[in-house]
């Protein structure tokens, strides 16, 4: 196991610059820290606890997701994974991040430079740097709604989309609908192609022809609403699948721009039941993510990978949410 | 909520003898006791524990597993389980099933006679009565490698097959192989399923093709091993994907019979890391499920379910472990 006197001679630099580095010292420069804990990260140093007391630390990486407010989808998220911590000792902290503050070091040296001893992320796109960097990490790691495939010491929670589609084109099945299009946005997520496939799956289990004419996807939003909702219209789609509720949200208003009535003229379903989804206009039909439980979920799986549990995925139920922007199919004259 | 009232109300019996079906007396006949039993879970009757010190139970219901000896893939899943439970303050009680056994009585009705609160379940089959009755199932259960699509209160626990056979066809390619086969058997299971898809999807993943040549699957170990493996090997398999290593063993001592050296000629890998596995000739490369670990998180998914955490899907990491059975792809004369 190397020592701090390995990274002390590697970089010919005192035993005692390499200790402030590792214990956030104030007198030593950011450059020479950052050198210090990449080098120690390189010969595989780890960090001990020395004093037993000494606080274990977590952190919950957060980006592109709001988390301040009750009504953010982050907000219940880190309550949840906050309140199985605490109570098992754990010292928690949020940390705000950025495609910048990932590309200036490792997602190890960060780690190690502020001892912690892993991290529940939250909000990463597939293009993050530490994407990258967890491919190979050696401190645990769980990723809400993001998958690495060959680290088993990064681990997945989040809500079994297949089991949400499953849900909705049932649902909607029952309604008399069989031209059920798609719309999504957002191709650099994972999550975001997970749901188109379980998309595709929930057609072919209920042996409906996916119809492509009545499939959108693209990176931008205004090109969902102003490009391909028009066209899903006139191709008399009866109902639309939407992969999150705020472009289900952003096709209700267009919708009623473009002179169509819902439910009666065309059904929408969203996926995640933000806060302003009952609030929509008509209230919004979509699947539940339960924030709380997926925290709560985020926290078991980060211990299970502290005690040598290889977790690769924790997936919870879909929850599907009934409201008023979804109904009978309407009948096209043939 | 429904008394035990109403259920001697409704078969016009006193509540003293409904009393006694519910604890388990002896002195009341057995298709009585049934009938009790099967009224309760009609009208949704649940039994509150009224002495605070009376013991909380769960059971571990086992069919097709061999479980007693250390070496049965059951084993270390019951120990596993054990040790979670255990501690928590659960008494855990191992039933066999049979099909026989399941078709006298409901699942619930199982389980309120005998006040188990929670089941984990090893071993059933898509065929199991059970499996119809876990679909509406009101008593939390988690299944080893079974899913239940549509009701919260059944989770699921497993290994991911999907990196699994990533990890083996991935091996294999840097190997040089192309010509990857697959034999399966088994059909009547959810898991016999998943590993032919996840097979299918790895393939795809490494950009090779599937030659459904090379593909052989059938509910007969001796079709799979006398008539589909003479033809992989005819048709110029460089290397055999196996659904278990029970199979993989069988294709290990038909090869030689055949006059195939393993791994010059063909290569072969299993799924599961059974104990005989690393005793096969040659020992036998595999994808290992830590039981231990399964046995664990089947726990930890029971206790969720119990606390009104509706986990889906509990998946541990694969393990690929590199023995004697496979080695570089052999070159035909073209």
């Amino acid at each position: 196991m190397p020592t701090i006197n390995d990274i002390a001679a590697k970089l010919g630099v005192s035993k005692s610059t390499v200790s402030k580095a590792l214990n956030n010292a104030e007198d030593i420069s950011q450059s020479l820290r950052k050198k210090i804990l990449e080098t120690a990260v390189e010969i595989g140093y780890e960090k001990k606890r020395i004093r037993k007391n000494a606080p274990k630390k977590l952190c919950i990486l957060v980006e592109n997701m709001d988390y301040k407010n009750p009504s953010g989808f982050g907000h219940d998220l880190v309550i949840g994974f906050e309140q199985m911590a605490v109570p098992a000792g754990w010292e928690v902290d949020l940390v705000v991040m950025s495609p910048e503050k990932q590309s200036q070091t490792s997602y190890d040296a960060f780690m190690l430079g502020h001892q912690y001893e892993g991290a529940f992320i939250l909000g990463f796109s597939l293009l993050d740097p530490w994407m990258q960097d967890l491919k190979t990490a050696r401190t645990p790691a769980v990723l809400y709604d993001n998958y690495i495939l060959e680290n088993p010491l990064v681990a997945y929670v989040g809500v079994n989309s297949d089991e949400g589609f499953h849900m909705s084109v049932s649902y909607l099945k029952k309604l008399g609908h069989r031209r059920i299009g798609y719309l999504g946005c957002n191709m650099d997520s994972q999550i975001s192609r997970e749901r188109y496939q379980a998309y595709l799956r929930a057609m072919e289990l209920h042996k409906l022809d996916v119809n492509m004419d009545l499939v959108g996807r693209s990176p931008f939003i205004s090109k969902c609403i102003q490009e391909y909702l028009p066209l899903l219209l006139k191709r008399q789609a009866t109902a639309i699948l939407c992969e999150h509720d705020q472009l289900a949200n952003a096709v209700l208003i267009h919708c009623a721009e473009l002179g169509f009535r819902i439910p009666e003229d065309i059904s929408v379903i969203g996926f995640d039941d933000a806060a302003f989804s009952a609030y929509a206009s008509p209230p919004l039909t979509t699947i539940r993510q339960n924030q709380n439980a997926l925290g709560r979920c985020g926290y078991y799986a980060l211990a299970s990978l502290l005690n040598n549990t290889f977790i690769s995925s924790l997936l919870l139920r879909a929850e599907l949410i009934e409201r008023d922007s979804t109904g009978p199919a309407r009948r096209f004259p043939s």
